[in-house]
């Protein structure tokens, strides 16, 4: 990571419009978040479901409600796609073809290095696309646990390339940092790297403990249980392509995690009380080096 | 399990004198509780640190401190264990040759058959163990973190033989759930069977992914990867203990999980979409069955 810069000026430029390309946790939370901190004078929210947009609309996390991304996307300065890391590149595809010179295109996706290859041929040479991660959200879905304080204090991965303009990189950055997040720039796939590790294993280990409960102990399962296995709730089809998007990197995470896990296994196979506890002990090290929380 | 039982009476007749064997989390919120609760007119503190003991007794928590087991065991009517698993048969054996006719002895370890195993030359005709453990706790350590509403709402897991009265039975699951706890009974086998699933396991896979985070990667660990490892922060040679204890027991549950993650890896080589949200959702299934939390 390049470096770590909280201090982005907090008061920028509010946005005419922008346009946020799926309503649902995350999106419905940046909708809420930039009309709180008055970084857009109109949030126009895009989506396939007009009943849910409606919904959404009414209960004021956007302004505007369209099923149609060109006519949103030729209005907006900026665009945030917040939909299923499968469905955004054609999604930005799409609404690139229509946008005005100059336009602004970011994401909240959770892997970049296929957003990027699949983007590849190029963005009409009006736009810019700059990639970015917040690290916040949760195992719940839909506009209705939207809460525009999610990304306080949370850190957001900015994933600007060479070729992209100073400007436009300062302008998303504070949009980011604008909604509370400290940024932090990383290539595509060191952030894919690192986001391997901590978040795409950890889900895949917790999906796997859930999933190795029986059901007749279900009752038995007490606060350790429920918290090591609490993103298991998470959505399948989302999660499914996260680690299909970022596969390379998971199975390398997975199987140094295999190695550690096989250590633990042969400490206990040849009663190793002293190796178990080292091996312990070094998670408990790095697990209280953590800040609290 | 054979039967899940929250309705026995709350009014149970105090104990004259209870001592707790060990005060640290878990000791010394059982202490607070069975004060508040009134089930005990004297809590006698026992351990081997004077000082520490000295401590608990001026913040309330006991009423007595002291580091002769023998002499607190010989004017107790109830005896609870609370040290790590490992120290608890030496410790049974060493108070049981001091007390009076018809004490009771019960523990809060998180391993039983080991326990039977070590006691079964048995105890002196005079007393009776019968085996208990609370499904609360916390990764914390020390009587500094004791909450006298720990209990409140749990399950207390009591494991009696055939050669157990019924009423020593009743008295010590009395006891437990007169501190807020369901009484669960289950052989101490098919105890340590569900708790390899549903807290050994958990414990050793939180740990291996604690142990495969990368020290630059830390900073990018959000909520997620916290939850999935908060219990990896706890004390690595209690969890020794507990792992060799019921050795065989977390070796085979953790074969059924290394098989279902083998699942996982390999529907992510085969870029196999379809069996991975197959998986995800099962284990989603899972997890979201459980109670909220």
């Amino acid at each position: 990571m390049s470096h770590l810069s909280g201090s982005i000026a907090k008061k920028i430029e509010p946005f005419e419009t922008i346009a946020i390309v799926g309503i649902g946790l995350i999106g419905g939370s940046v909708a809420l978040a930039a009309k709180t901190r008055r970084l857009a004078k109109t949030v126009i929210g895009v989506g396939r479901d007009a009943r849910r947009l409606e919904v959404a609309r009414l209960r004021g996390i956007i302004d505007e409600a369209s099923v149609d991304l060109a006519a949103a996307g030729s209005r907006a300065q900026l665009l945030v796609f917040c939909t299923p890391v499968d469905r955004i590149p054609a999604g930005i595809r799409e609404a690139a073809a229509s946008c005005q010179p100059g336009t602004l295109i970011t994401d909240v996706g959770s892997v970049k290095g296929c957003l990027y290859r699949d983007l590849d041929e190029g963005l009409p040479g009006a736009v810019e696309f700059i990639g970015a991660h917040p690290l916040a959200g949760s195992e719940k879905q839909g506009f209705e646990y939207a809460d525009e304080r999610l990304f306080e204090n949370r850190i957001c991965v900015v994933t600007p390339l060479e070729r992209n303009s100073a400007a436009a990189v300062a302008r998303i950055e504070g949009f980011w940092a604008g909604l509370g997040l400290t940024i932090v720039e990383m290539s595509p796939a060191a952030h894919d790297r690192a986001l391997a590790e901590t978040s795409h294993l950890p889900h895949l280990v917790a999906s796997a403990l859930a999933g190795t409960l029986s059901p007749e102990n279900q009752a038995l399962a007490a606060s350790g249980f429920r918290d090591t296995t609490r993103i298991a709730a998470g959505d399948p089809d989302l999660w499914s392509a996260i680690f299909l998007g970022n596969r390379d990197q998971v199975l390398a995470t997975l199987l140094r995690y295999e190695c550690l896990l096989e250590r633990f296994r042969r400490a206990l196979e040849q009663n190793d009380a002293d190796v178990l506890k080292e091996l312990l002990k070094t998670a408990k090290i790095g697990r209280d080096a953590m800040a609290h929380g």
